[in-house]
């Protein structure tokens, strides 16, 4: 197959994907609901953070998409926090995608002004170049993955406007220097806001919940509006 | 674009990595180099496994094909161990294929029997499905990515022979549990070999240095087998 037709192939895959992707952004618009896509490596300890989230926002009402390869793990450790989750099930693929976000949200049955977390397949390069329908993508790093990272993966890290440096807590045993990590995402995309965090001792957690605050609140529902 | 399509258009390009690998396979076979293709998250810690490798290896002969979506930092880093090493970027692509492993492997003039390591780009998903002409795959994690990952990308670990633990001295800081690590992936794939590792510590290279030395003697150099 020819450079040219494979280029033809992706482009027509991205568009169709644009198109479940604005769709999905309308419905979630009339709804005044926050959409955050959450992406990282395999391991980074999204699904913690999501469960500590989830319990310190206490009674906002919300909703999960889960997106694994296999395994409907994850969802189960959202469901048990009380949260609605929809698990999806990537099989070979890489990513999630506008549609099958899109066919989840249907199942959801979110609130107006509502948050909508979705949790994309670990991956540090796929789910960088297929947008959902979110208000913005939110990068996590495990600060054990090494400071190199956001130049050697830099399309997730220029699509995402917030990078949480997770695992704060194991800085101390794994010779990692933050201040080179937020360097060199700086390098990549100079307007990213970044939050340390451990999910595991809550540093940081304070932070990122008035981020989530802050960004739904910017979100109103049409109606509410008048 | 249908779905039989789309299934046609990857095995079209899976048919043609194949052929790629295949001949990748026949030049190692002839020179009788024993490749392993290293794979994981991104920041599993695979390159300071692979130079903490060479540096126990001595005077071993060997090559280095990184593979990175963008720098040169892993060869260079590589390089200063003083092994040839040739960088591949992938730019938006999520793996390394047979093609651009072949172009690798002309500009490193490997000896006969020698050891080819195959760093690819760091994504737990789609280097599974690509065959670049190996011996093995290597999956590698670290322990603090989590026990559940086995089950949540099983295509990777199905396809690898040996799982490497690594950071294992990272341990005792997050909660792990090894032998469920192991458990997880002889429920995936029952006949896979797991060394536990630390690439900072050095426990368990020595097994690792064993693994290898004992694949590269099975692998005979045609004209020496005479």
């Amino acid at each position: 197959m020819s450079q040219e037709r494979l280029i033809e192939i992706e482009t027509d895959i991205l568009s169709k994907n644009d198109s479940y992707a604005h769709a999905n952004r309308a419905v979630l618009a009339g709804k005044g609901v926050f959409a955050v896509n959450l992406v990282s490596s395999p391991g980074s300890g999204k699904t913690t953070l999501l469960c500590k989230t989830i319990e310190a926002l206490g009674d906002m009402p919300l909703g999960v998409i889960e997106g694994d390869q296999q395994t409907e793990n994850d969802a189960d450790r959202i469901r048990a926090t009380g949260a609605p989750a929809v698990q999806v099930n990537t099989g070979k693929g890489c990513h999630l995608d506008g549609h099958m976000v899109g066919h989840a949200m249907e199942h959801l049955d979110l609130p107006d002004g509502a948050m909508l977390f979705i949790e994309n397949v670990g991956n540090l390069v796929c789910p960088a170049a297929f947008d959902l329908g979110e208000d913005g993508k939110v990068a996590i790093l495990s600060v054990t993955e090494g400071e190199d990272k956001p130049l050697k993966y830099p399309d997730m890290f220029t699509a995402a406007c917030l990078a949480i440096l997770n695992k704060i807590d194991l800085a101390p045993h794994c010779d990692v220097d933050l201040d080179l990590y937020e360097a060199n995402l700086r390098r990549v995309n100079p307007g990213i806001e970044i939050i340390r965090l451990s999910a595991r001792t809550g540093e940081g957690m304070a932070d990122w919940l008035a981020w989530l605050r802050a960004h739904l609140a910017d979100k109103v529902v049409p109606e509410a509006a008048q």
